[in-house]
């Protein structure tokens, strides 16, 4: 931590974080629709820990062991699994004071990967003050990393990194000259007035349609719900101070 | 070529590019500031034809061969070459029934990553509408590839992608579903009526002032200065019939 503004950035995608990689920075984990919001909820509903796993097989071995298990792929529960990737999956009648273990198609894998960071947190509308209040008040570097689909750019995610940029921007600690995030403030600005008319464009939206699991969107674009911070600790979730 | 309508594709990063790869489409590289600009320009003043080469080595070796080498990293010109990446580099006088090879910070690497597609063409405002009227013609998917910078999305080529992707999707042959294609047009709708203003976001912009290399921002952000398409045949660039 040396002289000069915190910076702020965006990744779109998992494969280009190696050109952001940061380990002085705070990291923000993004799935919108839905792994980060269904996470952000469990600990609302009194989940103890997460442990976010990248492959199935894995999950697998963990349901064996006699964990509660949470693993979708492309949106769709598997079948060894108690359930998928609907934040409305997580209810307090089943998942408070427990362990459980989740894997996804895109977000779980985020997490993993930024594991060698400052801090690791979990973002989502659901906790979005929260997040930009810890980041200034910590005062470090902010990377966004967006989980996308399969690697793509998508627009959910981007969405609410424009949305954490400028709520930490507004803090005169913290400048940008990351392109990514110029970008995703303007695409949050066209957006934010008329959220579920815009999110129309993205192609998740329209895969969960598809799958009938589209209940989720407005309660997935809903901010400060809690004050919650989901953090990586070792190998697992657990919450912020 | 099936039924169905043509789809239209942007690709915000070089990494991202195996998630998009498709063979049958036409391939639009786009590096605004500078490459692709300047090969346009290259055309427009009568280079016989262009050899893109990903590395400083592979330059150096056609230039020890007695070929007319332009070569740069990060803006900044190599010894050895016979000059860098501005347009106005690419003089009738010097150039005019010349093959000379051409190797950058971003752009060149991109043509040969598209080369086993259906056909890779180089893209700028200054060839926008023939462009799309290429793509249109020949009743092909488009996937549009931009260089970026060093592997990060970036706001210059984005807005481009943005203003040909809404120019081809103007034809109802063509339709997207691809989330890069709507959050690049909707900032070049931010961005086109008050361009000169809007690119001072971009980092790209702000690195070639430093460098005293910023005459061109207008010149590149220019439309439809020519129909010329430079089109990668085999191992070089030439023109596109």
């Amino acid at each position: 931590m040396t002289e000069g503004k915190r910076k702020v950035e965006v990744c779109f995608s998992p494969v280009i974080y190696p050109e952001f990689r940061n380990d002085e920075a705070i990291v923000v984990i993004v799935d919108i629709l839905r792994a980060t919001s269904a996470i952000v909820t469990a600990f609302m509903n009194g989940v103890k820990s997460i442990i976010p796993v990248a492959t199935l097989e894995e999950a697998r071995a963990w349901k064996e062991k006699g964990y509660l298990v949470a693993a979708e792929r492309d949106g769709i529960v598997r079948d060894f699994a108690d359930f998928g990737n609907s934040p409305y999956n997580f209810k307090r009648e089943v998942i408070q004071g427990r362990d459980i273990v989740y894997s996804t198609t895109n977000g779980t894998n985020c997490i993993t990967t930024a594991a060698h960071s400052y801090r690791v947190l979990i973002g989502a509308y659901l906790n979005l003050d929260a997040l930009a209040g810890y980041v200034i008040r910590e005062n470090r570097d902010l990377l966004i990393l967006c989980a996308g689909w399969k690697n793509k750019f998508n627009i959910e995610d981007s969405l609410f990194a424009g949305a954490l940029a400028e709520a930490v921007l507004k803090n005169n600690n913290y400048s940008t000259m990351c392109d990514s995030v110029h970008a995703s403030m303007d695409l949050w600005n066209l957006a934010r007035n008329n959220m579920m008319n815009y999110i129309e464009k993205a192609a998740q939206r329209h895969r969960l349609k598809m799958n009938k699991l589209d209940d989720v969107i407005e309660y997935c674009h809903t901010p400060n719900l809690t004050t919650l911070i989901p953090m990586l600790k070792e190998n697992y979730l657990t919450l912020a101070d």
